[in-house]
């Protein structure tokens, strides 16, 4: 039988995080705000109690330590993320949060040390709701933080360098959040699959492969307000009815290519009255693919698609690339020893690509990368309604327990078991 | 040579109020805001400089009071609205009041009172910006305001009683700003076109004949929202993607009635995040048309689609009627006196149809209605580019005089010149 214990714990945690928000109704914790102090503020004291050593980087990323039997150097990364889209669930970035410091209260109620120090990380952004342009945590620690993006304001106004200093961070030093790439060894995170696979294949974990690459777009159609009363239609430039069109070709584009998934998420009319035509429409185009080069055409043919639209529709086109992000392997070595151990625990160990973005893409450019997935019903994320069943973080724990047990070469990693 | 002395103090008084916004960057006067409270009190002053006595009503109305040389009740009201669409131009509305209040000005410079008072009314709400159901001023003054319509929330969750009573009104009042229509003589309305019919002819000014009916509805498109790089094309429930194809629908509709016009102006997509999939879209629909059956048989057709847009996707669809104006026709015998005035003036009296709706619309239902258009540029409103010279507004003027001086019959009228 399964000791479920530290898994409870985990699953209880969620819930308080999932209970720290920017609104009464519903989960929101963007970057730098007072809800992403207040889970801040939660996690720490409870890595604290685990004995680690706690710190707060410049960009916000909240970083417990547990130090190495030798207290050296050399580190192994683990963590995920604490912000969330708009109106999220609980288990998307937390739970790999607290699966990590689980794990080194695990190690702490052994009285156990590794070689190496283990860093549980809570990264700052993973989504990018505040800024459109995620990963800003992880960023910063592989020494891929953009300084032109503190410059970028939110939907009321405030920069990122503000917003950054509110929350006690620095952003003048976010350069030295840099971790050096010879001290760390690697990064694993777990996160909820968001998909359907694992349930399908009725497996609690998984191994991922890939990440998906990604471009985001911000775009805006600009035609002409006018009345909704006394402008004839054939003299109208709707720029909602431009964006319309560009809306339904992106599914058109997506559906007709099994590879791609694209979504316009995000979609603000202006000026924005019943009975004004709209003269502007505000909207981000997030696409996907395995293949790279597939993504970067995919893309291209939805710019033309919009400057043909806009052409048609007397309605001028702005096109701005926030951010891309090509496919991401993770590292073979690791994934094969994280296949071992899923075996260890008694399950099949399967892999499978991930069709959405997790910071260990930013983190592969500083170090080997390897992802658990944890099976989550029906595939549902980015929605309250994500669900995640104890008895499969019980496994994703065990999972990761054993593999840090065998972290061996080719890293170069060995473990004091006492 | 047309003296132009009091049409451009009406132009600047119009740039006086353009200033006058709830917004550093544009012009936004919604119902009972500061905005608003402050361009009351400038209207409001430069009336008593007029020598007119001034209240304002339950509702926020502001009325200015010519009394006749009788001091009897008897009263033609004058008059438009002060409130405004976002980011709008400076003369729709206000245009109305300015010419009224100028045409007592001339009155009293005459040392003229006639027969009956004028009551100038700058009307509180038209535009219905802020809580989505427009004539809130002038249903009022006819009997007609709803009082369920209190109970209304704007976006920051302010009820409409609240609101009413934070400026100065008594919710539970209203039902005593109705007028007498045994004393209400008529109410006569000076507006910008809002089109480009008069400009297309070479006319300043022309008579309303009819003002076109409409529908408003709000609309909810609820599908589920999702992870955008994980949830696959086909199992998608966008229901964004269900708007854009009903916005379209709206449009090609429209674009194949030619008494047709219909929009959605407003249109706001939850959760809004750039990487996850719409689960929620919530839009407005507004529909004309100068035949009430054809803008049912519309109404209703757009309806049947938005379900079957919604059945084939998976999209739940709430469809709420929140406005209908029947097409409401002038009195044939004020307009025909209008267009005499225009002649006298020394124009050709052109009449046209009032694609707009327009405080007449409400009032029509306390006492007979006209309405004289003043050419606009281009055609152009709700939009800061809307335009009129001051020539055009001199005539207009000059028309509202001339029509004062002649208005008898059929409403046993006259006018005591000094």
């Amino acid at each position: 039988m399964l000791d479920l214990s530290d898994a409870r714990r985990v699953m209880e945690r969620c819930d308080i995080l999932g209970g720290i928000s920017e609104q009464s109704d519903c989960l929101t914790r963007r970057f730098a705000t007072a809800a992403m102090r207040e889970a801040n503020t939660a996690v720490a004291g409870w890595m604290r109690d685990a004995g680690m050593g706690v710190r707060q980087d410049s960009v916000g990323n909240l970083i417990g330590r547990y130090e190495a039997c030798d207290g050296g150097a050399r580190t192994l990364l683990l963590g995920s993320h604490l912000d969330t889209v708009r109106d999220a669930g609980r288990y998307d970035g937390p739970l790999g949060v607290l699966v990590a410091l689980a794990l080194v209260e695990r190690l702490r109620a052994r009285g156990q040390r590794l070689l190496f120090a283990l860093d549980v990380v809570a990264f700052a952004d993973e989504e990018g709701l505040r800024y459109h342009t995620s990963y800003l945590g992880s960023c910063a620690l592989a020494g891929a933080f953009d300084p032109a993006d503190l410059q970028r304001e939110d939907e009321d106004g405030i920069a990122m360098s503000a917003a950054i200093r509110d929350f006690g961070g620095d952003p003048a030093a976010i350069s030295r959040d840099k971790r050096d790439p010879d001290t760390a060894l690697a990064y694993c995170e777990v996160h909820i699959e968001q998909g359907p696979v694992l349930e399908h294949r009725g497996l609690p974990v998984g191994v991922v492969s890939t990440i998906m690459g990604q471009s985001r777009f911000d775009v805006e159609f600009v035609g002409e307000a006018g009345h909704a009363g006394t402008v004839p239609m054939d003299l109208r430039r709707d720029a909602l009815c431009a964006a319309a069109e560009f809306v339904l070709a992106v599914e058109g584009l997506a559906r007709a290519d099994a590879g791609l998934v694209a979504t316009v998420g995000q979609l603000v009319v202006g000026p924005g009255a019943s009975n004004v035509i709209p003269g502007r429409a505000t909207f981000s185009l997030d696409a996907r693919h395995l293949d790279d080069a597939a993504r970067d055409r995919a893309c291209d043919a939805l710019h033309k698609r919009a400057i043909s639209i806009g052409a048609r529709r007397g309605v001028a086109v702005e096109w701005r690339e926030v951010q891309t992000s090509v496919t991401t392997a993770c590292a073979p070595e690791l994934s094969a020893q994280l296949s071992r151990a899923i075996e260890v625990v008694g399950y099949e160990a399967m892999s499978l690509p991930s069709g959405a973005g997790h910071d260990a893409v930013a983190m592969s450019a500083l170090a080997p990368v390897a992802m658990l997935f944890v099976r989550c019903k029906g595939g549902v994320s980015h929605n309250p309604a994500e669900s995640v069943a104890v008895e499969d973080v019980g496994v994703a724990l065990d999972v990761m327990d054993a593999f840090l047990a065998k972290l061996v070469d080719p890293y170069n990693l060995t473990v004091d078991s006492k």
